[in-house]
């Protein structure tokens, strides 16, 4: 159960003497709080008659309208019609699974990808297929093939999941060119693409890629969220997505709450209307930068040979894989007793994969937390590496599976 | 489409010269705001690195226990780790039917029933079956028969849904017999109660009915809300549920939202823990005493011979009967040109039912717009009893389903 992993991981990072690099919990401690404590009791004070009240299954319009402005930052021109406030972008992929996947239908995601979207997919019942990727980003002639191959046996895909910026956990980009060869096999096969990016703005180097929305002709929904530029806490994401979709969409969101919460989205509208929130997303880019570089820079320091990792261009996460023979999720009740905890990979596949790797994430603790962290993490896989060669790879992976110990164990 | 008839009642009641009986928005204005606005203020500026991060998907665990002890107001006896916290009653009500309702599963109601419970239980393709009420609740001769029916067709019934307190839309409460009654029915064909209690404690006269889930053994589900006694805008709603069900809740909680807004726990824990708020539903409650006085009162001197209406012990309904002949929901236009909204009863019925009925809400309109807004649908009822008695009832009902103008037209 990839759930009640992460779960369990969060029960340990949140002991003080961890390092974790486990998390993706943004750093909300660098928002300046005084100021939006001021800000939400404007809110209450002031048009409280109308922000404790019910809205609309859609979301508030002045705030869908700012949204709209909000995504041309990442070169997207779009209506507030044709967006809908969501309970951050998580509630538009379960929306969004809800409307398309009948049980049995393929659903298509990168390899490793988005743990909870796993999650989604499978309670519906998709039949999740992974397609691989490199380092920019999937690898569209395996997409092409999984396509071709799902016409051929006359099974219905219903859409193509990807985070195509800094991916979660892979720390990925796609690169402009793989962007316009992804909608050619998409629009070839006729297949809807569910384009998700939280972390498009949190950028620390190298050059925006324009979005698959921008590039598209009704076959993409967009998903974003000021989850991860402002704060996870207001629950604030939405879709953006062709009208017919989007009107499905507003039913689905009523049936599943009536409406967002009303005050979320006037604390918000008032946050964007009101406060330099591109200044703070400055703010958290370079506090991330320099959290990003404290991590590649310990790990190319002091990581055994044979691991390798990715270099992310932003966002919050670096994909490493281990030398050969040693598995992260075995090893991880011993990265626990030597105090750092990371996501093994196996949580990013809906297929086992991932027992060679592991998410390491850099945006909650500080630098020289990272630092030590690193170090911690090279004791325990240099313990790997010295029972593997003692014993043979077998000996390192004796308790697999649901039988391997949860972290949170001591 | 009921969703769509309520959604455009929304945008008739928004006009300022109508009066709307329609709408069952709280008086979110009798709540002191710059009380609350100094409350929200010190959530962020004190606690704002918390509040403003992700949460659990179960909800916070300090709520979670005074939600126990805001329960205990309605004699419920009740653990933390029972109670999952969701975006209003209405999420817990999607999740329950996700993870029970398989497609052509009966799901059993009363009848007439909340709108939106409808829409979320034929999202998923359940079976709706009315189930019949008197002024007692509903009957529970038809609720034995409608089980031992589908018994014997080998059908699946999910569960009982059932609003027991000043029933929306209906006004009706369950007496305490009955009550008992639909436990011995339940408990011998073995079918589980969804117990939904919005407006428990917004009680204006008679005496408090024990709760079904405390007669019950781990066969009720229990839904509540501070929608009603707090406020909407901040969709603070459970579900009290036996704990393996609840496992399955909060699983789907994680892939609906993955975890709901801290912010707006974090508030609401606040307001618990240091606000009069017994107080603030005395004075909830008075104001809405005040308010059915007014309807019943402008009801009882002013109705056409005929009609019949519902006597709430509280909450915000009246559930009126047209005389023989008039159409609810095709006189609506005509109520509108008369500037008076209500919803017609079709909307409460899966079925079609509900021609001749409307709900009335009291909860929003002063005790003097309840009272010409009364007095305008008087009118519009004795226009039509005029069309009627001129015409026979045929001419009445010209404009019947989907053809029927919806009342935002002029």
């Amino acid at each position: 159960m990839v759930a009640s992993e992460v779960r369990a991981l969060f029960a340990v990072a949140s002991r003080p003497e961890i390092v974790s690099l486990a998390g993706g919990m943004p750093n909300v401690a660098a928002l300046p709080l005084d100021q939006l404590g001021d800000l939400v009791k404007d809110v209450v004070s002031e048009e409280g008659t109308a922000a404790l009240q019910y809205g609309s299954a859609q979301g508030d319009p002045v705030l869908r309208e700012q949204i709209c402005d909000y995504m041309t930052l990442e070169g997207i021109q779009a209506v507030p019609d044709d967006v809908i406030v969501t309970v951050g972008s998580q509630q538009a992929l379960d929306l969004i699974t809800r409307v398309f996947v009948d049980p049995g239908d393929i659903v298509l995601t990168e390899a490793p990808t988005y743990v909870t979207a796993i999650n989604t997919f499978a309670a519906f019942q998709a039949d999740i297929r992974h397609v691989g990727m490199d380092d920019e980003g999937v690898d569209t002639d395996e997409l092409d093939h999984a396509l071709t191959e799902a016409a051929k046996a006359g099974r219905t895909v219903k859409f193509f999941y990807t985070i195509p910026n800094f991916q979660n956990p892979a720390g990925i980009t796609m690169s402009a060119e793989r962007r316009e060869r992804v909608m050619e096999v998409c629009r070839r096969h006729d297949v809807l693409i569910v384009e998700d990016n939280p972390y498009g703005l949190l950028r620390y180097d190298g050059e925006q890629k324009p979005t698959l929305y921008s590039q598209g002709d009704g076959n993409v929904i967009y998903l974003g969220s000021l989850s991860k530029t402002l704060s996870p806490g207001l629950r604030i994401g939405w879709a953006l997505a062709p009208s017919a979709v989007r009107a499905k969409l507003v039913l689905a969101a009523e049936s599943a709450m009536l409406s967002h919460s009303t005050f979320n989205q006037f604390v918000v509208r008032r946050y964007l209307e009101t406060f330099p929130w591109r200044e703070q997303i400055k703010t958290f880019n370079s506090m991330y930068t320099e959290r990003r570089d404290a991590l590649l820079g310990a790990l190319n320091t002091m990581m055994p040979v044979g691991c390798t990792w990715t270099r992310p261009e932003g966002g919050f996460f670096v994909w490493a894989t281990l030398p050969e023979g040693i598995d992260a999720k075995a090893m991880l009740p011993r990265a626990v007793n030597h105090r750092v905890a990371y996501v093994p990979g196996t949580g990013f596949f809906a297929d086992g994969r991932g027992r060679d790797s592991m998410r390491l994430s850099f945006c909650y603790p500080t630098p020289e937390q990272i630092r030590e962290g690193v170090r911690r993490l090279v004791g325990a896989i240099e313990g790997e590496i010295d029972l593997r060669d003692t014993f043979g790879p077998a000996m390192a992976t004796t308790t697999e599976g649901s039988q391997a110990p949860t972290p949170d164990l001591p």
